[in-house]
């Protein structure tokens, strides 16, 4: 993982990754990744609850990233907008880890309990965007419904970026939803007009 | 829980909810729920794989039900669009239960385990109103995010449904979501028009 933490935690991330592809989540055990990555099991666990954390050290950090520009947006962007901009921006440093990226992804999906942490941690995410659009004095309702928007551009932006094989950068993907969403929210207002007996 | 399956599902349902809401989620057994139910713990087993699951009976009902609607619905009808009819046809029988509901939610609130299945169950919603859209050849990217729209615009609807106290209907809360959703993905494409160094 060059450019990304090359210290002890970077390095327990990496040993994970591959023992991870190598042998399964399952069959791998902490002690292993601390070998690998040439570092003691109590070092492991100074940096991570579990052998879960280790594939999520990322998610913090980018919900951080992305929570701080929300936060930091001109006055006059607007709540989705604000998102889509920070996800724009987080595009190229995540865009970089384009293989461990695929890998990480056939690892989570190998494992229920890896898919279970991974929602988990995209609720954490809508949560702080969340907070930051409250932060940005958003009504509440809204803040939600943008935070969950946002996700959602996210998570599909993302998947559809790893599908394609990387065929354009990370960010295009986001702007590429966003205007998904626009086209999907864009038309008349029919749901309102039909009562539930006509539908 | 009237008229909502007065047989055994039901009254295990209702006799969960009961003891989970007076003593506990985390303090209640299967046994004092058959108990307080009339009826087995077999018989409980024989309707639900744990105690997390009988909180989420309903999912799959709403699951089945959502779906259904959005493939039966008119051709020239949007995906999104789709999905708020169904929403929208699902809510009056869903608000039916709004005493339930709030105590559901203080439940599943309690309790990270059960949070976490909850969002298992929403995933698993999301994935089925994908489907029910690629039945409408709908393209998967753009099926993925209108689904994941549509959930979103059903949890945050809920949310405010329960949170202003049943003030209206609740499928009126869905159809504001849907009206706050084009708001905020209505104004134009600032995002694209942005490069990343400028935001």
């Amino acid at each position: 993982m060059p450019r990304w933490e090359p210290d002890g935690r970077g390095r327990l991330e990496a040993a994970a990754m591959e023992l991870y592809s190598e042998r399964g989540y399952e069959m791998t055990t902490v002690a292993e990744i601390a070998e690998r990555a040439g570092l003691t099991e109590r070092t492991f666990f100074r940096h991570f609850a579990d052998k879960r954390e280790v594939l999520f050290g990322r998610a913090s950090r980018l919900e951080e990233f992305l929570a701080e520009r929300v936060i930091a947006a001109a006055p006059e962007v607007g709540p989705l907008d604000a998102i889509v901009a920070a996800l724009v921006e987080a595009g190229p440093p995540l865009g970089e880890m384009y293989d461990s990226a695929v890998r990480r992804r056939a690892v989570v999906a190998s494992s229920p309990e890896l898919q279970e942490r991974e929602r988990t941690k995209l609720a954490n995410l809508t949560a702080a965007l969340r907070t930051a659009l409250l932060v940005r004095d958003i009504a509440p309702s809204r803040a939600s419904l943008a935070a969950e928007a946002g996700v959602a551009i996210f998570k599909v932006g993302f998947e559809q970026w790893i599908e394609q094989g990387n065929r354009s950068p990370l960010q295009t993907y986001f702007t590429m939803q966003y205007a998904e969403l626009k086209a999907l929210a864009g038309g008349p207002d029919l749901s309102a007009a039909r009562s539930p007996s006509q539908v």
